[in-house]
């Protein structure tokens, strides 16, 4: 048997998951509106049991800048969106090939290669359409809708995600060192981190410093999830990740290039740089303190 | 030898046409930037020869409302980046399978499927982003760069064009009836229409009702452009579309359920609808009246 990945977030941020998780239900098109088996599919990804870490920080930081996180609901949903999208994406044929996700099927195996891919980009417009939407009754006076939506499309473009997943697939063992691997990664994992950051940093209407200590904050964290994620496949079974496990052997890793003790301390390393870029906001960004622990604990 | 799509857009059509070409190529990120292979990619797919028959509307129809295309044109330029991105998904082996596109191989027979695919995400984004950064410069009074979003995110999520091309390839000859055809070619097709013509008034600060004007007239233009689509297919060789001919064999068209002649003449219908919906707008709607004859000489 095969169980959800594991650990969950702590306390609050466990909380805050699950009041995510309740709102991706809600902001799925109805599966019995055509295109039922895109609908289908696009709930299957995007409800399929996971952390939520992703929406958790987006609301967290907008409630460090005063903005309650009944508001930016909806935004931080949109975050999730994408990332489901995007393991839709990873875990193709022609990407990974990988069979097992968040401890169930892929979202191709289940549906077929074509239902996924569409339900993939139908994702990624739900989730512009919703920035779109929700950022206008925000009314914030610093940014506009468009700054969201612009962050979000350079978290998700080719200078984002899709090129940290596009040198990924291509690099081979030998060309590994520690720059393109922080390439792939800080693109890969850090640019939705930050994006993530900044939504909610934009929707509470947060001076620009302040933005500017959220995406510092926000791109090492993400940056040393990945380490963590990397640990995780080596160190953990399939049983307890949810995913298939030593499915990066033919690929590029932290772990691969630095060992286990390299790159748990090159995660402790950018942890504390992150947690040090935080001391402007002083006690009331407790909680991304904690969202920092929790990924550090994860790696060991 | 295969030629790119014939036959061309006439006159002043055509020049407007060639001026996207031109735009589109700056607006690509150089192919000497990571990653390499999928920004080479995208300006495969982008830059391929065809009619930019979406942006030119775009153009044309912000010109008639006293907007200079030179405003208008990267946000022109943003629809054919979203329709490049939904040719390199269409003709992908688990979508369509196709070989060939505008007279050349398709994007995934030259680089690969997973370059391929990152290529159509990457094209995507950067719609999106460019639409969030050029609506803010346009300073609309009637509309907001986050309504340009919203349309352009409905024409392409799932209750548009990939609805259309769910219901495509999922649907059996023996489900084919007028409203399902109608369904996926509205949606496939006529969204991306659709919002290119509603993206050229709000660009250019249509009123409400002048906006209305030109959906309906883009939203019957789309799907009389598909009937022509498909009657090209049937009625030219490969060497004259620049596709795979006899390609919709196993597919749901209008020429299958009305034949030649009652797909002919459900496309005059729907044309004659579309440009009586000009009316309201006089002589200053002739440009969109030549678009509308192009469209009805392309099917014959």
């Amino acid at each position: 048997m095969v169980t959800a990945e594991k650990p969950a977030l702590p306390g609050k941020l466990g909380q805050l998951g699950a009041v995510v998780e309740e709102a991706l239900g809600r902001l799925l098109p109805p599966s019995s509106e055509r295109p039922e088996s895109v609908h289908r599919a696009m709930g299957y990804a995007l409800t399929s049991p996971g952390k939520r870490l992703r929406p958790v920080l987006t609301l967290v930081v907008a409630e460090i800048f005063g903005l309650r996180q009944r508001r930016v609901l909806e935004i931080a949903c949109a975050v999730e969106m994408v990332h489901a999208s995007s393991l839709i994406l990873d875990d193709l044929p022609c990407m990974d090939d990988a069979a097992l996700r968040r401890g169930r099927e892929t979202t191709h195996r289940r549906f077929g290669e074509s239902v996924a891919l569409l339900a993939s980009f139908g994702l990624l417009n739900l989730a512009f359409a919703t920035v779109a939407e929700r950022g206008q009754e925000l009314k914030m006076r610093r940014y506009g809708t468009e700054d969201m939506v612009h962050h979000l499309a350079a978290a998700i473009g080719s200078g984002g995600l899709i090129g940290g997943q596009a040198l990924d697939l291509e690099s081979r063992p030998e060309d590994l060192d520690l720059e393109l691997m922080e390439y792939i990664h800080s693109h890969k994992t850090g640019a939705l981190f930050l994006a993530a950051g900044e939504l909610g940093a934009m929707a509470a209407d947060a001076r620009r410093r302040d933005l500017e200590v959220i995406s510092r904050f926000a791109k090492n964290l993400g940056l040393a999830f990945q380490i963590s994620d990397d640990l995780l496949d080596v160190l953990a079974t399939s049983e307890e990740t949810g995913k298939d496990s030593g499915q990066d052997e033919e690929k590029a890793t932290f772990v691969k290039l630095l060992g286990v003790e390299g790159a748990q301390a090159l995660a402790s390393e950018l942890l504390e740089f992150a947690v040090s870029s935080l001391d402007p906001l002083g006690r009331r960004a407790d909680p991304l303190r904690q969202i920092a622990l929790f990924v550090r604990d994860r790696g060991r």
